[in-house]
């Protein structure tokens, strides 16, 4: 049987180098129960999240949790889609608290011209990511054009042109 | 205060007519907490999707609910997308049963030249329904087009192309 | 380690034949965790019902889950109990929704000369199913007639004579 | 506002006089949410139930707890039937324990020519309580005759013969 | 793979002596899913507390449940603290029901001189049991005298004899 | 009806001013439903904590919620006793994570001589803080000192002079 030590209970890995040297501009660190593993039952886990000059977090969602953010440094814009397509949006500098309810769409962009880092928080300890650009462009295998073309109202050169850049 | 009848659990809204003579194809009469009140607290609900030839339900995510479709008439492809963009997706005929885990995203789309109904439950009263397309492209106030057009790796033309369709 | 595929999410197991040729005229297709394991954390189950001229699902209890029956086929009289014994019940036609709150004891019967068919949908993977007269008369081992007798308010005659039916 | 005090979390109910002189030779005093409102949200309840020599706890479910019986004075048999019909039933003594897994069909007896009492804690502050034969033969409005002889496997004069009684 | 049997589900060991021949006065007998592995998945737990003239059940936390207690015998002083650090408690006799919200302190104590009986109700198979006296100054290793000293704003001699107490 | 906006999203309250001019050196600035009502249902809250040089969180319980700490700024022992009284403590660095199980005693102290900066991070937005030090000695009532003192096995007098200190 495993035997319980204070390692299980002090993580130093969010300190670990995450490069933003990547066209999104990004680099997140989990914390959760995969690199984590006491977080197992706990029901909570932790990302840092650094985003170069301009940076962005895809669009996605969490389909288990809901999640708060604090900036530490920087001025990060915050956007979260409501179920009747709201759009509530806010840039936050540093100190300052953003919420996302449970599984909506939502992202972040740096809109200063210096780093930003942020706390991401949330009530699971694996809220899961579903990048909805990846989603919906680049899964695989891949959703047919013409779906794509139906649901977003456009020709399927444009949905291929779409997906042509996820390759 | 208000008193218990049997009218509370016996619900017929889910028979009344849904057009589907729209641009999508599909009718939907809704039985979560918000038409049938009798739900509440039960931690259930149960949608009727009836989808004309070709019909699509849009690409979308229920922040709050697992889902089970059951076909009862017609042919029906399913598709969702897991976190790590996975597509699993299946042509269901009348009697077959799809699921999809809880706030990932997923579509259906009627794939004969007849009528498709669909009985779709839900664990939660009140599921919620996000559109992937209006969240994305139709939302208010708008997502900045440089920001969709950062996530969807095209120029903001293209955005805005697909954004004229929502009008 | 086991590798997930489609046929993990898509189920045509409500397909198979379920014969109504007993006693009860019930046909019972599971679709709970134990027959479409996929189901497993996702809090659903979807059974369906046929049921036979004059059918019956016998008086029981799901300990584990509220249910909400849609009616695909037939008028079907759904009938369920509070605590306090105010007995709820309606005949329901194609195409409507009962609901019956988790946990309490319930019954239905087809009322047509014809076969009605339903689905039933709960918020658990596995709701169990408990048999009333089963559960009182035929059980293994069996309850003293004179306990059945003294809550029945009958001679244990009585009892004998129900319990004999059941063997 | 109201405003919290002692009074709220200690409660002397259970000591109040619940007579036994009734056929079923029962007297409960019920501690529970709706007579000790300190108990909201807490998440739990307890019941003191006394039965005379020979007095039973009918045969009842809770549709929305688990159950543990103490037993304080007395020899009292407990049985519970599962989904599968077997029974599990034994006589306890004085300082020993039972349980009961959520919902499923129960009842209790005392098996000496002495009063017995026993306590009943659930984890839920309103258990509710079932009555099986009340549910099924006394309730209001009544179930037909002929849905509880196909129930029973019974003549309906059998089944008319039970409701007299509870009239 | 092992089966049930009626043993599960019943559980004398409540029944055991549990000698109260110590310094705290108090002898305790668990029925938790530790001692009564049928509690698994029930999410309930019962312990029976025997306090001698003046004993005292230390002053302590269950961090998993909600308790409810249950006087058999004699006179028991019950009190909580609540966030804001307001005292509630009572000496309750044989027969009262006092209640403590999920994780805060709280002791008892014999305040007769005679034996006292409590039966202790929880809505968790496994609630935890954390004594203050003793994660403050007993713990392994121990707390610095120097941070205890601050948190109780004495001298760290006076917390180096209290620590000496519990060797 | 009041009306959803982004305010009710975004929190500025962490960057209001907290001094650390008091005799433990805590700055404390709550984010949870009491002072950002917006994370009502969410599940989750965020705290930011300050310390000034040598300064002190408590000893304390969160009744309601398991916490992940995280150091911005700064070197802080955290330290947290099981429920069998073992300590898990550890010094963390800026950048370093550590978590406290649901309902356990724990407490922080900056162990440099620059002030510290932690975000505390629970799963409830309303998690409940029971200061230890003043349930014990500083609750309203007082809880008697003889009780005390059987607990902490040491004279009255000793309790009597800890109490002073916190009047």
């Amino acid at each position: 049987m495993s035997k319980v030590t204070s390692n299980d209970f002090f993580y130093s890995g969010l300190m670990d180098e995450a490069s933003t040297a990547n066209p999104l501009g990004i680099g997140v660190r989990l914390g959760d129960v995969t690199t984590f593993p006491g977080l197992n039952t706990l029901g909570l886990s932790i990302n840092l999240i650094e985003l170069a000059a301009g940076g962005i977090v895809q669009i996605h969602t969490h389909p288990r949790a809901s999640e708060a953010n604090f900036v530490i440094k920087g001025e990060v814009l915050f956007g979260f889609v409501s179920t009747t397509s709201v759009l509530y949006a806010k840039v936050m500098k540093a100190g300052e608290l953003s919420i996302i309810p449970r599984g909506l769409v939502h992202f972040a962009i740096n809109v200063r011209h210096e780093k930003a880092v942020v706390i991401s928080t949330f009530n699971s300890q694996l809220p899961g990511f579903a990048s909805i650009p990846y989603n919906l462009f680049a899964s695989n295998p891949t959703i047919p054009n013409d779906i794509l073309a139906k649901n977003f109202q456009v020709g399927e050169a444009v949905i291929a042109l779409i997906k042509s850049k996820f390759n």
